[in-house]
Protein backbone atom coordinates (compact mmCIF):
# COMPACT_ATOMS: atom_id res chain seq x y z
CA UNK A 1 0.00 0.00 0.00
CA UNK A 2 0.89 3.44 -0.90
CA UNK A 3 1.48 5.64 2.02
CA UNK A 4 1.62 9.51 1.65
CA UNK A 5 4.71 11.35 3.22
CA UNK A 6 3.20 14.45 4.96
CA UNK A 7 6.69 15.31 6.26
CA UNK A 8 10.33 15.31 5.12
CA UNK A 9 12.37 12.30 6.69
CA UNK A 10 13.19 12.32 10.17
CA UNK A 11 16.89 13.28 10.83
CA UNK A 12 18.85 11.27 13.52
CA UNK A 13 21.40 11.56 15.10
CA UNK A 14 23.52 9.59 17.54
CA UNK A 15 25.72 11.79 19.79
CA UNK A 16 28.39 9.90 21.69
CA UNK A 17 30.87 10.92 24.03
CA UNK A 18 34.29 9.94 22.58
CA UNK A 19 35.50 8.74 19.31
CA UNK A 20 35.49 4.77 19.14
CA UNK A 21 39.04 3.39 19.66
CA UNK A 22 38.27 -0.20 18.68
CA UNK A 23 38.53 -0.69 15.31
CA UNK A 24 36.07 -3.30 14.68
CA UNK A 25 33.56 -1.17 16.20
CA UNK A 26 34.42 1.55 14.15
CA UNK A 27 33.71 -0.86 11.52
CA UNK A 28 30.01 -2.01 12.63
CA UNK A 29 29.08 1.50 13.00
CA UNK A 30 29.96 2.59 9.44
CA UNK A 31 28.92 -0.41 8.20
CA UNK A 32 25.11 0.09 9.67
CA UNK A 33 25.50 4.01 9.23
CA UNK A 34 25.66 3.03 5.64
CA UNK A 35 22.75 0.73 5.43
CA UNK A 36 20.89 3.16 7.00
CA UNK A 37 21.58 6.19 4.34
CA UNK A 38 18.24 4.56 2.22
CA UNK A 39 16.08 5.29 4.91
CA UNK A 40 16.54 8.71 5.87
CA UNK A 41 19.75 10.99 7.13
CA UNK A 42 21.51 9.69 10.03
CA UNK A 43 24.56 10.73 11.21
CA UNK A 44 26.90 10.35 14.22
CA UNK A 45 28.61 13.23 16.00
CA UNK A 46 31.49 12.40 18.72
CA UNK A 47 32.01 15.18 21.50
CA UNK A 48 35.54 15.70 23.32
CA UNK A 49 35.68 13.40 26.60
CA UNK A 50 35.84 15.51 29.63
CA UNK A 51 34.45 15.06 33.44
CA UNK A 52 30.84 13.63 33.88
CA UNK A 53 29.56 17.25 34.08
CA UNK A 54 31.24 18.31 30.88
CA UNK A 55 30.17 15.72 28.73
CA UNK A 56 26.78 15.53 29.85
CA UNK A 57 26.65 19.79 29.42
CA UNK A 58 27.68 18.90 25.90
CA UNK A 59 25.58 16.00 25.02
CA UNK A 60 22.23 18.69 26.15
CA UNK A 61 23.79 21.56 23.94
CA UNK A 62 24.84 19.53 21.11
CA UNK A 63 21.42 17.53 21.31
CA UNK A 64 19.15 20.78 21.48
CA UNK A 65 16.02 21.09 19.39
CA UNK A 66 15.47 17.60 18.83
CA UNK A 67 13.73 15.03 20.58
CA UNK A 68 16.03 13.79 23.25
CA UNK A 69 17.06 10.05 23.84
CA UNK A 70 19.60 9.03 26.93
CA UNK A 71 20.68 5.68 26.37
CA UNK A 72 21.08 5.12 29.90
CA UNK A 73 21.33 1.63 31.98
CA UNK A 74 18.17 2.94 34.32
CA UNK A 75 16.39 3.40 31.00
CA UNK A 76 13.63 1.55 29.81
CA UNK A 77 13.91 -1.68 27.89
CA UNK A 78 11.82 -2.29 24.95
CA UNK A 79 11.81 -5.27 22.46
CA UNK A 80 12.15 -4.80 18.97
CA UNK A 81 8.43 -4.27 18.06
CA UNK A 82 7.92 -2.27 20.71
CA UNK A 83 10.79 0.00 19.80
CA UNK A 84 9.40 0.38 16.16
CA UNK A 85 5.86 1.68 17.85
CA UNK A 86 7.84 4.60 19.23
CA UNK A 87 9.97 5.13 15.86
CA UNK A 88 6.04 4.96 13.98
CA UNK A 89 5.00 7.36 16.56
CA UNK A 90 7.73 10.20 15.80
CA UNK A 91 7.62 9.46 12.59
CA UNK A 92 4.15 10.57 12.65
CA UNK A 93 3.91 13.33 14.90
CA UNK A 94 4.80 16.77 12.67
CA UNK A 95 6.55 18.24 15.89
CA UNK A 96 9.56 16.18 15.77
CA UNK A 97 12.01 16.43 13.04
CA UNK A 98 15.17 15.67 14.78
CA UNK A 99 15.64 12.79 17.46
CA UNK A 100 19.02 12.35 19.25
CA UNK A 101 20.39 9.82 21.07
CA UNK A 102 22.64 10.21 23.73
CA UNK A 103 25.77 8.07 24.79
CA UNK A 104 27.68 8.67 27.30
CA UNK A 105 31.53 7.84 28.68
CA UNK A 106 32.36 5.32 30.77
CA UNK A 107 30.84 7.17 34.12
CA UNK A 108 27.56 7.62 32.27
CA UNK A 109 25.11 10.86 32.71
CA UNK A 110 24.66 13.50 35.35
CA UNK A 111 21.27 13.48 37.04
CA UNK A 112 20.84 16.90 35.17
CA UNK A 113 20.82 15.48 31.64
CA UNK A 114 18.46 12.78 32.67
CA UNK A 115 16.01 15.45 33.88
CA UNK A 116 15.68 17.17 30.58
CA UNK A 117 15.59 13.75 28.41
CA UNK A 118 12.64 13.23 26.56
CA UNK A 119 13.17 9.37 27.31
CA UNK A 120 15.95 6.86 28.79
CA UNK A 121 16.31 4.27 26.91
CA UNK A 122 18.59 1.01 28.22
CA UNK A 123 19.79 -1.64 25.74
CA UNK A 124 19.99 -4.69 27.51
CA UNK A 125 20.14 -5.13 31.21
CA UNK A 126 24.25 -5.70 30.71
CA UNK A 127 26.20 -3.01 31.02
CA UNK A 128 28.12 -3.07 27.73
CA UNK A 129 31.16 -0.90 26.23
CA UNK A 130 29.88 1.99 25.23
CA UNK A 131 31.36 1.12 21.53
CA UNK A 132 29.77 -1.90 21.30
CA UNK A 133 26.51 -0.15 22.48
CA UNK A 134 26.65 2.21 19.71
CA UNK A 135 26.94 -1.10 17.05
CA UNK A 136 23.74 -2.71 19.10
CA UNK A 137 21.91 0.85 18.23
CA UNK A 138 22.63 1.33 14.71
CA UNK A 139 21.39 -2.79 14.12
CA UNK A 140 18.46 -2.15 15.97
CA UNK A 141 17.46 1.06 14.10
CA UNK A 142 18.59 -0.52 10.75
CA UNK A 143 16.58 -3.70 12.14
CA UNK A 144 13.66 -1.19 12.46
CA UNK A 145 13.60 0.19 9.12
CA UNK A 146 13.35 -2.95 7.28
CA UNK A 147 10.34 -4.39 9.62
CA UNK A 148 8.70 -0.56 8.82
CA UNK A 149 9.97 -1.10 4.99
CA UNK A 150 8.41 -4.67 4.25
CA UNK A 151 12.79 -5.18 3.21
CA UNK A 152 14.72 -8.61 3.86
CA UNK A 153 17.21 -7.83 6.67
CA UNK A 154 20.32 -7.70 5.13
CA UNK A 155 23.13 -10.05 6.88
CA UNK B 1 42.46 -12.53 50.34
CA UNK B 2 43.66 -15.39 48.47
CA UNK B 3 41.70 -18.38 47.28
CA UNK B 4 42.56 -22.16 47.26
CA UNK B 5 41.96 -23.11 43.65
CA UNK B 6 40.51 -26.89 44.49
CA UNK B 7 39.32 -27.46 40.81
CA UNK B 8 40.52 -26.87 37.27
CA UNK B 9 39.57 -23.63 35.99
CA UNK B 10 35.84 -23.93 33.67
CA UNK B 11 36.00 -24.58 30.10
CA UNK B 12 33.70 -21.93 28.11
CA UNK B 13 32.64 -23.08 25.02
CA UNK B 14 30.27 -20.68 22.96
CA UNK B 15 28.88 -22.72 20.13
CA UNK B 16 26.82 -21.63 17.15
CA UNK B 17 25.19 -21.92 13.58
CA UNK B 18 26.99 -20.39 10.51
CA UNK B 19 30.70 -18.54 10.49
CA UNK B 20 30.47 -15.12 10.98
CA UNK B 21 30.19 -13.03 7.60
CA UNK B 22 30.47 -9.88 8.82
CA UNK B 23 34.03 -8.99 8.98
CA UNK B 24 33.61 -6.51 11.78
CA UNK B 25 32.19 -8.87 13.92
CA UNK B 26 34.92 -11.41 13.12
CA UNK B 27 37.36 -8.70 14.25
CA UNK B 28 35.39 -7.89 17.51
CA UNK B 29 35.07 -11.70 18.40
CA UNK B 30 38.31 -12.44 18.24
CA UNK B 31 39.36 -9.35 20.19
CA UNK B 32 37.29 -10.77 23.59
CA UNK B 33 38.40 -14.16 22.57
CA UNK B 34 42.32 -13.08 23.35
CA UNK B 35 41.29 -10.93 25.84
CA UNK B 36 39.42 -13.84 27.46
CA UNK B 37 42.49 -16.45 27.55
CA UNK B 38 44.04 -14.93 30.78
CA UNK B 39 40.77 -15.95 32.40
CA UNK B 40 40.95 -20.10 31.41
CA UNK B 41 39.93 -21.90 28.13
CA UNK B 42 37.30 -19.80 26.33
CA UNK B 43 36.32 -21.46 22.35
CA UNK B 44 34.11 -21.07 19.75
CA UNK B 45 33.06 -24.11 17.66
CA UNK B 46 30.92 -22.88 14.40
CA UNK B 47 28.36 -25.63 13.41
CA UNK B 48 27.08 -26.10 9.57
CA UNK B 49 24.23 -24.05 9.19
CA UNK B 50 20.76 -26.75 8.41
CA UNK B 51 17.35 -26.67 9.37
CA UNK B 52 16.20 -25.01 12.66
CA UNK B 53 15.27 -28.68 14.05
CA UNK B 54 18.65 -30.01 12.48
CA UNK B 55 20.38 -26.86 13.77
CA UNK B 56 19.08 -27.33 17.34
CA UNK B 57 20.09 -31.10 17.02
CA UNK B 58 23.57 -30.27 16.26
CA UNK B 59 24.08 -27.85 19.17
CA UNK B 60 22.54 -30.71 21.46
CA UNK B 61 24.93 -33.00 20.42
CA UNK B 62 28.10 -30.71 20.70
CA UNK B 63 27.44 -29.69 23.92
CA UNK B 64 26.33 -32.80 25.33
CA UNK B 65 28.51 -33.16 28.76
CA UNK B 66 28.06 -29.75 29.31
CA UNK B 67 26.18 -27.24 31.77
CA UNK B 68 23.63 -25.59 28.41
CA UNK B 69 23.32 -22.40 28.43
CA UNK B 70 20.61 -21.27 24.99
CA UNK B 71 20.49 -17.81 24.32
CA UNK B 72 17.11 -17.14 23.30
CA UNK B 73 14.99 -14.14 23.01
CA UNK B 74 12.37 -15.85 25.54
CA UNK B 75 15.27 -16.48 28.35
CA UNK B 76 15.56 -14.65 31.30
CA UNK B 77 17.45 -10.61 30.74
CA UNK B 78 20.01 -10.13 33.70
CA UNK B 79 22.35 -7.24 34.59
CA UNK B 80 26.07 -7.94 34.68
CA UNK B 81 26.30 -8.20 38.98
CA UNK B 82 23.52 -10.94 38.48
CA UNK B 83 25.14 -12.52 35.66
CA UNK B 84 28.70 -12.71 37.52
CA UNK B 85 27.25 -14.29 40.60
CA UNK B 86 25.51 -17.21 37.87
CA UNK B 87 28.95 -17.62 36.91
CA UNK B 88 30.44 -17.32 40.23
CA UNK B 89 28.01 -20.59 41.26
CA UNK B 90 28.78 -22.46 38.26
CA UNK B 91 32.92 -21.83 39.25
CA UNK B 92 32.42 -22.84 42.90
CA UNK B 93 30.35 -26.51 41.75
CA UNK B 94 32.75 -29.05 41.27
CA UNK B 95 30.00 -31.07 39.12
CA UNK B 96 30.49 -28.27 36.40
CA UNK B 97 33.51 -28.62 34.24
CA UNK B 98 32.25 -27.30 31.37
CA UNK B 99 29.44 -24.38 30.16
CA UNK B 100 28.29 -24.15 26.75
CA UNK B 101 26.45 -21.04 25.12
CA UNK B 102 24.59 -22.33 22.75
CA UNK B 103 23.59 -19.39 19.89
CA UNK B 104 21.10 -20.31 16.74
CA UNK B 105 20.74 -19.58 13.30
CA UNK B 106 18.02 -16.98 11.99
CA UNK B 107 15.43 -18.89 13.12
CA UNK B 108 16.73 -19.58 16.91
CA UNK B 109 15.75 -22.63 18.64
CA UNK B 110 13.48 -25.53 18.64
CA UNK B 111 11.18 -26.40 21.90
CA UNK B 112 13.40 -29.80 21.93
CA UNK B 113 16.50 -27.68 22.73
CA UNK B 114 14.71 -25.34 25.37
CA UNK B 115 13.31 -28.03 27.01
CA UNK B 116 17.38 -29.63 27.01
CA UNK B 117 18.23 -26.19 28.45
CA UNK B 118 19.96 -25.75 31.90
CA UNK B 119 19.27 -21.94 31.31
CA UNK B 120 17.51 -19.41 28.97
CA UNK B 121 19.25 -16.21 28.77
CA UNK B 122 18.66 -13.09 27.01
CA UNK B 123 20.94 -10.49 26.29
CA UNK B 124 18.64 -7.98 25.00
CA UNK B 125 14.78 -7.48 24.49
CA UNK B 126 16.13 -6.40 21.09
CA UNK B 127 16.31 -8.89 18.62
CA UNK B 128 19.97 -8.50 17.83
CA UNK B 129 22.05 -10.17 14.83
CA UNK B 130 23.47 -13.19 16.01
CA UNK B 131 27.44 -12.43 15.08
CA UNK B 132 26.42 -9.22 17.16
CA UNK B 133 24.70 -11.48 19.99
CA UNK B 134 28.59 -13.40 19.62
CA UNK B 135 30.23 -10.05 20.44
CA UNK B 136 27.87 -8.57 23.48
CA UNK B 137 27.98 -12.20 25.53
CA UNK B 138 31.70 -12.43 24.75
CA UNK B 139 32.06 -8.76 26.24
CA UNK B 140 29.93 -9.56 28.51
CA UNK B 141 32.24 -12.63 30.11
CA UNK B 142 35.08 -10.55 29.17
CA UNK B 143 33.25 -7.69 31.86
CA UNK B 144 32.45 -10.34 34.47
CA UNK B 145 36.11 -11.91 34.68
CA UNK B 146 37.75 -8.46 35.08
CA UNK B 147 35.13 -8.04 37.69
CA UNK B 148 35.91 -11.38 39.55
CA UNK B 149 39.50 -10.59 38.94
CA UNK B 150 39.53 -6.91 40.36
CA UNK B 151 41.19 -6.00 37.38
CA UNK B 152 40.89 -2.86 35.25
CA UNK B 153 38.49 -3.12 31.97
CA UNK B 154 40.76 -2.65 28.92
CA UNK B 155 38.71 -0.98 26.46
Amino acid sequence: MARLRLSPPMHWTIIAIGKPSLNWARHGIVDYLNRLTRYGKTEIEYLRAGTTAQNSERLLRASAGSRRIVLDERGVLRDTAAAREVVDRWEMDPGIKRVAFLIGGADGHTDALRREADELWALSPFTLQHELALVVLLEQLYRIQTIKHGEPYHR
